[in-house]
C-alpha cells in the first residue's frame, strides 16, 4: 500500500500486543498501572460468521498463520492483571478452540461451551468464573473475580490502557462500556420506508466492547433477567441497568477497539499485524567495525521510514531484552564469518519460545570482498544456508540471505544471481549474490519484515 | 488469508465492475436496465483523510498502483446511462486531480473546486452541473440532469444495479438515499457520560451512501438552506426534507456501499480488488489437442477453488469479447512454439487499451518434452521471455512464464531451476523450468493471479 503513515490511529500504540505474553511480562511498560483487585474475562465467540461470507465463523478465520481469536486471547492474556479467560465457543467448536489452545500455548484460558443466543453464551462465561475456583486442580488457583470484562473475539486490537479504564471504571460504578463516535448519520423510518427524521449525531454514540461489570451486577443482571432477555436482547449495560439499577459509565474508545465483521476486515487486521510486527528490528553487528558502519547507515535511512533499527554488538548482558521482546534481527557477519553466530542466535530465540505466536523473522546479511567470493569453501554458501533456513522455518522462524559486496556498492539495486531454491516447501530462504547500496538493503529488509508473511502464504512455485 | 469463500457479500457482484468502462458498454449485462433520464454523479472529494491517519487524504491514497477515488470513478464511468462526473476537490488538490484523470484516462469527469464544509462542496458539484451544457465545447454535449446521485470519493465498490435504484426512487419520488443495517448499538448519553437509554436497533437505520435527487430538489434545497445549514449540516436528505419537504425513499443498499474510513480500509479494498481480479482467466490453447488436455485439467481444477476457467482456440471470432473483458489470459504453447502467438497477444490487449486501469496478467505455459529441453535454440529460453516480459511491463503488462515438461508430470511440484531475474527491475518475469502436475500449475497460476500486484507492489530484489 502507499502512502505516509506517521500518526496511524489504526496501530495500537505497543508493538508489544503482539509478543508473546511471557516476554512481557518482565518488560516494565511506560503508564503500566496495576490493578489490585482479581479481573477475568468472558470472551463470547459462537457466532456463526454470517456477515464475512465465509464458512468457518470469523473468529477462527486464521491470518498469517493464526486464527483470529488467538490474536484477541493474546491481547488479555499479556496484561499482567488479567487473571483468567473464559472464551464461549458453540458445541461444535469445542475441540477446535482446545487445538487452538493448544498450538498457540495460551495458558490463561479456558473454554467453556455456549447457549443458543449471545446473552446465554455470556451467561455461560459469567457462570463459568463463579465455579471456577473448584475446577482449577492442578493449574494456578484463581479466585472469583471481583470484575468481569466481556468483549468480542472478533475484536483482537483491545489494548491494556483502555482494558485498565474499564476494569477500573466498572469496580467503581459496577458498569462500564466503550463508545465511538457515530461513523453514519442514524435516521429513524417511516413504516413505508420513508425518511422520518434523523438523528443529532452529538447525542448518540455507538456502543462498542469491551465492557465491564463487578462479578455481582452481571451476575445478577443475567440472574434476574427475563428468557426474552436471554433470547432477544443486544446489549449488557441495558441489563445491568434495567435489573440492577446500575448507570454504566461510558468511556470513550479508540478505533482499534473496531471488530471484524466482514471478509474484507480479515485483511484489515492483517495488514494491522504485518505493520506493527514490521516498525523495528535488531540489527547484530558482532562488533566488527565495517558491520557496524553498515548498521549505522542502515539505522539512519530506516528512521527516514519511521522504521527503529537497534544496533548492538551480541544479544548478551542487557541486550538480551532484545532476544525477548523484538521480531526482527539483522545479523551482518563478515568475511569468512562461518555460521556459527547465526546458528547461535536461531537456537537463542526456539529456546525463549519466540515462535509460537508468530514467526520471528532474521536476515542474514554477509558483508564479503569479490575476492573472498571467488575462493571457493571458505565462505558459507547458498547452499549450506539454504539448509539453515530448512531447519529454521521448520521451527517457525524465518531466515533471510543477503550476499554483500563491499567492493562493489552501487546506485543501483542489482541482483547478480539468485541461487536455487531448496527442494522443499518448507525452505523460504531468499538467496541472493546482490550488489546493493544501504537504501537498497534497507529496502529488502524492510520488504521482507513487511512481507514475511506474504512470502509464507504464497506457492513456493511463483514466490519464493 | 485462508478461510472458505464461496459467497463473500463483500465482494462486488459482478467482476465488470474493474473492467475498462470502455469494454463494458459493448457487454450486455443480465440485469442490466436502461435509463432513459439523464443521470449525473456529484463525488464531493475534498475530505483531509485525518481518520486514515494519512497525510494524503484518503481518497488519493493509492492501492495496487491507483488513486481510491479512481476505483470510485471508475464504477461510475462504466455505468452507460450516467452521462457525467463531477468530483469536487480542494483547490490545492486540483493538479493532482487533473493528473489523474489524464494518467487513468477518465473521460466522463471534470474536477471543481469544493468549499469550506462537506455541503458546501456538494453545493458547488451542483451548481457545475447546471453550467455544464455552456462549459463543454469540443466534448460531448452533456444535458442538464434530470436526476443528480451524490456519492462518497472512498467508498470505490458501488454497483449499477443500486445506483439504477436510486435513481428510479429520486425521479419517481424527488430524493431516495442507501440505508444499512446499525452494526452497533446506538445509546444515548448523560452529560456526565453515564448511560442514559439505549436505542431500539430495528427502529433505526444508518444512513449511507449513494443519494439521488431531481437537479430541481437538490438545487432547490442548496439555494433555500441557511448559511449555519452549509457549515454544519451533515445530511443531504435532511435538506431536501426541510426545505423542498421531500421524504427521501430509503432503500436497503448491499455492504459494498462501504466507505474507506481509516487506514485498514485500504488494505480491505486491495483485497476485494485483488480477490475479484483473480476470480477467472482465459486458457488459450492455439489448438492443440495436448494444450487442450492440459487447459481441460486446469479448468477442472480451478472450478473447485471458485474460479472461473475458460477455454478457447485463439482470441478471434466471438471470443474476441475475452480480449475485450478479461484480465487475465493462460497462453499456453508447446513444442517447438515460438513466442509469437504470446507477442500477438500482448499486441492485442495493448491496442485495445486494457492496460489503462490495472495491469493484465498474462501467464505462459510452455509445454515440452525432455529431448526438446536438450537440443538449444529450437525453444525460446528464459532470456527470451524475459526481454519480451520487460517490454511489456513498461505496458502496464505482467507477464509470467512456466515451463512444463510433459514427460516428467509428477505429484510433488519441485522447481529444477530458477531463471536469472532481467537486471531491470521493470521486468516481473517469473520463470521457472518446473515439473508441475496440474494441480501445481493451477496453484501458480491462481497465485500470480492473487498476488499480481503483491507481486508488483514489492522489491524485486527480495521477492520475484
Amino acid at each position: 500500500m502507499e502512502g505516509d503513515d506517521k500518526c496511524d490511529p489504526d496501530r495500537p500504540a505497543h508493538p508489544g500486543t503482539f509478543l508473546a505474553g511471557e516476554a512481557r511480562q518482565s518488560d516494565s511498560q511506560p503508564g503500566e498501572r496495576r490493578i489490585d483487585f482479581p479481573v477475568s474475562v468472558v470472551l463470547p465467540a459462537g457466532g456463526t460468521g454470517e456477515r464475512t461470507g465465509l464458512k468457518t465463523p470469523k473468529q477462527f478465520c486464521s491470518f498469517l498463520g493464526r486464527p483470529l481469536i488467538s490474536y484477541t486471547i493474546q491481547s488479555f492474556e499479556r496484561v499482567s492483571w488479567i487473571q483468567s479467560i473464559v472464551v464461549v465457543v458453540a458445541k461444535e467448536n469445542m475441540d477446535l478452540m482446545t487445538d487452538i489452545m493448544q498450538r498457540f500455548q495460551h495458558r490463561k484460558v479456558r473454554a467453556v461451551p455456549g447457549g443458543s443466543t449471545r446473552h446465554r453464551s455470556i451467561y455461560n462465561g459469567v457462570l463459568a468464573l463463579g465455579e471456577q475456583k473448584e475446577e482449577e486442580e492442578g493449574s494456578v488457583s484463581v479466585d472469583r473475580p471481583k470484575v468481569v470484562i466481556i468483549h468480542d473475539a472478533v475484536r483482537p486490537f483491545v489494548e491494556e490502557d483502555f482494558l485498565y479504564k474499564i476494569a477500573m471504571a466498572a469496580k467503581e460504578q459496577g458498569a462500564a462500556g466503550a463508545i465511538r463516535p457515530l461513523v453514519s448519520t442514524v435516521i429513524a423510518t417511516t413504516s413505508e420506508g420513508y425518511l422520518d427524521h434523523s438523528l443529532e449525531r452529538t447525542k448518540y454514540r455507538a456502543s462498542e466492547m469491551p465492557q465491564g461489570f463487578t462479578y455481582d451486577v452481571i451476575s445478577q443482571a443475567y440472574h434476574r433477567c427475563t428468557e426474552s432477555e436471554l433470547e432477544f436482547g443486544t446489549e449488557c449495560l441495558h441489563l445491568a441497568l434495567q435489573f440492577c439499577g446500575t448507570n454504566a459509565k461510558l468511556i470513550e474508545g479508540p478505533p482499534t477497539l473496531w471488530k471484524v465483521t466482514h471478509k474484507r476486515d480479515l485483511a484489515a487486521a492483517e495488514s494491522i499485524v504485518k505493520e506493527t510486527l514490521s516498525r523495528s528490528a535488531c540489527v547484530i553487528t558482532g562488533g566488527s567495525s565495517c558491520a557496524e558502519t553498515l548498521a549505522n547507515a542502515l539505522q539512519k535511512a530506516a528512521g527516514a521510514v519511521d522504521m527503529t533499527l537497534d544496533i548492538v554488538p551480541d544479544l548478551t548482558g542487557d541486550c538480551v531484552t532484545y532476544l525477548l521482546t523484538e521480531c526482527n534481527f539483522i545479523q551482518v557477519s563478515v568475511n569468512r564469518c562461518c555460521l556459527t553466530e547465526l546458528k547461535t542466535l536461531l537456537t537463542d530465540l526456539e529456546e525463549e519460545n519466540r515462535a509460537v505466536l508468530q514467526p520471528p523473522v532474521v536476515i542474514w546479511i554477509h558483508l564479503s570482498s569479490l575476492e573472498e567470493l571467488s575462493v571457493n569453501g571458505t565462505t558459507p554458501g547458498p547452499a549450506a544456508i539454504m539448509d539453515v533456513a530448512s531447519a529454521a522455518k521448520l521451527r517457525n522462524i524465518l531466515l533471510y540471505g543477503v550476499w554483500l559486496h563491499q567492493s562493489e556498492v552501487s546506485e543501483s539495486a542489482e541482483p547478480l544471481k539468485r541461487a536455487p531454491r531448496s527442494s522443499t516447501s518448507t525452505c523460504r530462504l531468499q538467496t541472493s549474490v546482490v550488489m546493493l547500496d544501504v537504501t537498497g538493503i534497507l529496502d529488502a529488509a524492510s520488504q521482507v519484515l513487511a512481507g514475511v508473511f506474504r512470502v509464507d502464504a504464497v506457492s513456493p512455485e511463483i514466490h519464493n
